[in-house]
């Protein structure tokens, strides 16, 4: 009986983790913030620009539930044009985030290295993203 | 010992669980391609657009192991102006996308509604993402 009820419990969590990673994939988005960061930077200060940068969003994704994507990439060819496609569950989150000391630590640390900050808010259409 | 090992391989079940839809939060980037699709739609086609787009988008992501997002939105208050986030495992996983034949026809089926399709490449700095 305890051998039928252990293997019951095991068939159990395996399901639920595969059911539970492929829940999101290809999700309509329900309320989710998502805008895309243009910045330009000091080319002379990509280097710091970037460890800065690197330092926030490993943070962000790591102690807040509300920030799901900060993904951050440069113009082939052009490193000091950053492009950061960022995703927060919603409006409090997003607003919770900038909040945050590991945020202000960024924002203040980097405000001389960059030259230019363009915010394009968006309306989601569909976030395909593969269950990882 | 039956009871012993089973409890041993739950154990193990659910461990490679977390560890497994753990592993990609915050990933550094490797040999990944992304890029940012910038469109621009026939006013008149928008909603005949997004209907094919998602289509497009839902059957890439349940089909095509190595498309890894495709994040597509309208910039606010502009519906006609669309940008895609797409990545991909690497360039052979990009190649076999546009062989795909729910690309092509995603993309003969838009080609009378696109106006105009700029590619932007980037390098991958982070691709921070929860893991979901």
């Amino acid at each position: 009986m305890r051998v039928k009820q252990l293997l019951f419990l095991g068939t159990s969590v395996m399901v639920s983790c595969l059911f539970w990673t492929g829940r999101y994939a290809s999700a309509e988005p329900q309320g989710r913030i998502v805008r895309i960061a243009e910045l330009e930077i000091d080319p002379t200060q990509i280097e710091s620009y970037k460890a800065a940068l690197k330092e926030e969003i490993e943070t962000s994704i790591r102690v807040e539930p509300g920030v799901l994507t900060l993904y951050a990439v440069s113009v082939k060819n052009q490193p000091a044009q950053i492009r950061i496609f960022e995703t927060y569950a919603d409006e409090a989150a997003y607003r919770a985030h900038l909040e945050t000391p590991h945020f202000k630590k960024y924002k203040t640390g980097t405000q001389e290295m960059v030259k230019s900050l363009k915010l394009v808010e968006t309306e989601p259409i569909m976030l395909g993203t593969k269950a990882r």
